[in-house]
């Protein structure tokens, strides 16, 4: 077996070249789940390099997720691999003419001068005391307003001693997991296909997601069995766009209570719906039985790294200790400002200036993949920063997802449960929907005619 | 039946308006499980609307779980509902007149001015297409800043791709032990006496914290024997203030290189020297077996939540990767303000006027204490933001924290390893220093006297 890998013998090592190939092959999928390595001899031989410079390599990528050692079957590629495509990208440097990876909303439309004003008011106000370390659990001020916040838009049952304020939701459910794990909770219901933060955070936590099908009313609630414990997007979700249907709301809500469990709400893009038919959050049917977590990022800007979570009173105190043992709370200023700007109704104006921007966009959307590529049809609600576009399942997503890179389009691909594109069109410059629109559509047919779809 | 709805006519809409008021009904028990609600049209008469509204609000509710319609039995409130009266505010403790615990700086000279400036420039300046997810391992403007900063104040080997920027250093370290626990490093040396956060972050990493003795010449570098990786605070130990010997030091790293380990290097107040003697970084004298870790949480201020890791290279990308998985990294608008200070000389001035603040505080404290209290001599060096004073083993520092606390003093006792207060001096106004020290020897004394030492 040749890895075709490109060794390079800098001063960053040779041992460090090894990993840094197998980690990209790995990434780029030339190495798929599960194919078997050479054993350390056969490719320190190929290689011509010391064999202890192999198992080093291999025990580190083994340590960091990408390999398993398995007794008796040698080394391969692990099955949990997922890709981190931040860091893709930026080691590929591809240039990217048009961006439609979701999950980001309008950068340019960040309110620079509110924000700043914001801080500079906090700055100007806090006292003293207050910039030492303050309460792990947030700032009193961001938590009452995020409590009538999320009662007032999201018709959720919310208080500030009920709040938790988080770096980013993913940091939410990265703390929240171990607190599930010591209770009892090891598997973890995630949305089959479904956002890939849930299922990784899960899996670094310990625990064991578990897959829960989505079809067009969203979760299959009837599929929860003996989980105690799920994470869903009712509102919008992610990627199929589907609205969580009121039977599946009342049977998602009804095993909640009678499995003693938790709903993982995950709120991301709620505020944004265009079709005039807001669905409040269940956490508001259920509050004893739901964690309900909601962010800046695709509210103001993913750089700020605010989010929350409205907890059940009993999950309050186990998870702002553990806030507290990772990093002792979210940055102040920070905090306060975003109180300020929920406070004096500067979010409210936001909200209604973007989504204008966004309905708009998703119009421009639709409106050209319906006229370039009339045989892909595309679904979900009206609602939310991206569409989705399902696929035949022949289509090999990640090689697409490669070739889109090439020709300057950066895209999220689906593959896990639903083949499909999660098109985000928000921070897309009106005027580039229809030459990037044209692009996509000449990559995707060349990908459909090779699958032979 | 009345509902007793205070239905709002504003520009949301009396739908809106009904739905929220019912929601609100519904979540406080207003009305009950099981609960009949009148029919549509009975209510429209009620409160003078359409029936049209009621239908669509009655909808809404059923889809969202809150309402049930049986068919022959009207419209119920679900049995879904499930809720609980929240908690009251937490109580806010009594204030104390006198805060001696360490690990504040002085939190009246936070430069607001440089930093709401900072900031404002940040926000003036960073492209649209930065406010999204960024680099997890910083911002490259905040690790070129650091990298200079720590090359020319700490005298350490440091480049921009070997810093990692963490939300705060206790943050650092609970990303940096999983990593060194997946190295097969699951032993790490601590100090006794010694930071208690070292301690429990490694515990709570699921390692073992080794405890390795420190006296007058800081930590016995001769225990490290098996070790592969101890964390230590060299410059300035905390809590007895002694800077670790040149002996000690060269042992430090004979060991670091030998067993292949990593020294974690807690840089936490190493920039305060009051005599003229700064000692470099240990992390110059062996950078890729070195963590060397510092904060803006005793130059500027905790509620920042800011640290850096300078990484040997081989940790740079695990690390880096953990960051990612945790929390994304850390908001850039504070990493830019951040680098704008250091890199604009705005630090350096803060650190010369705070450094005689200091001094003067330093002082205040030792000479109160050597007329108040002279039977119990201070330790350590002429260095950090704290001192140090022994006590009688004898002494139950427990017992005496709180009674300190019930006379208004806030004191951090130290009973592992060796018996004493560590007393932060930064954040102590200059009057308030006869008083506090008179009340402290008061409750000293009657310690001291209890314990028959």
């Amino acid at each position: 077996m040749d890895l075709h890998l490109a060794l390079p013998r800098g001063r960053r090592g040779v041992r460090h070249g090894l990993e840094h190939e197998l980690r990209i092959a790995i990434q780029e999928r030339r190495l798929l789940e599960g194919a078997r390595l050479p054993s350390t001899r056969a490719l320190a031989d190929q290689l011509g390099i010391s064999r202890g410079v192999v198992v080093d390599a291999y025990s580190q990528l083994c340590a960091e997720g990408y390999l398993t050692a398995r007794v008796g079957a040698g080394t391969v590629v692990a099955r949990a691999v997922d890709l981190q495509p931040t860091r893709q990208l930026r080691e590929t440097k591809l240039p990217l003419r048009y961006d439609f990876r979701p999950g980001v909303p309008d950068l340019s439309a960040f309110p620079r001068r509110a924000w700043a004003r914001a801080i500079s008011d906090a700055l100007t106000s806090v006292p003293d005391a207050r910039l030492g370390y303050g309460d792990p659990q947030g700032a009193l001020e961001l938590r009452a307003a995020l409590a009538s916040y999320l009662g007032r838009t999201r018709g959720a049952v919310a208080s500030s001693d009920r709040i938790l304020v988080v770096g980013g939701l993913g940091q939410g459910l990265n703390l929240l997991w171990p607190v599930l794990g010591a209770r009892g909770i090891e598997r973890i219901g995630v949305e089959r296909p479904g956002w890939y933060d849930h299922r990784t955070s899960v899996s670094a936590a310990g625990l064991s997601p578990v897959d829960v099908t989505v079809d067009t009313e969203g979760m299959r609630t009837d599929q929860l069995g003996s989980l105690r414990s799920v994470v869903v997007t009712p509102a919008h979700q992610f990627p199929t766009g589907a609205v969580l249907a009121a039977t599946r709301r009342a049977q998602l809500v009804n095993w909640a209570k009678g499995a003693d469990g938790f709903i993982v709400e995950d709120d991301y893009d709620a505020q944004y719906r265009f079709d005039g038919k807001p669905v409040g959050a269940v956490q508001g049917l259920v509050p004893e039985h739901t964690v309900h977590g909601g962010t800046v990022s695709k509210l103001l800007a993913p750089a700020l790294r605010l989010g929350w979570l409205l907890l059940p009173e009993n999950l309050v105190e186990p998870l702002t200790l553990r806030k507290r043992q990772l990093d002792r709370g979210v940055p102040l200023l920070e905090q306060l400002a975003l109180a300020r700007l929920i406070e004096t109704g500067g979010l409210d104006r936001h909200l209604r200036r973007t989504r204008r921007v966004y309905a708009r966009r998703r119009q421009l959307l639709l409106e050209g993949l319906a006229r370039q590529l009339p045989e892909l049809p595309v679904e979900g609600a009206a609602a939310g920063l991206h569409i989705f576009l399902p696929l035949p399942d022949q289509v090999r997503v990640g090689e697409l997802t490669d070739r889109a890179a090439a020709a300057g389009i950066a895209i999220r691909g689906i593959q896990r449960g639903r083949a499909g594109l999660a098109l985000g069109f928000a921070n897309l410059p009106d005027a580039a929907f229809a030459p990037a629109i044209s692009t996509l559509r000449d990559v995707l047919r060349a990908a459909l005619r090779e699958s032979g779809a």
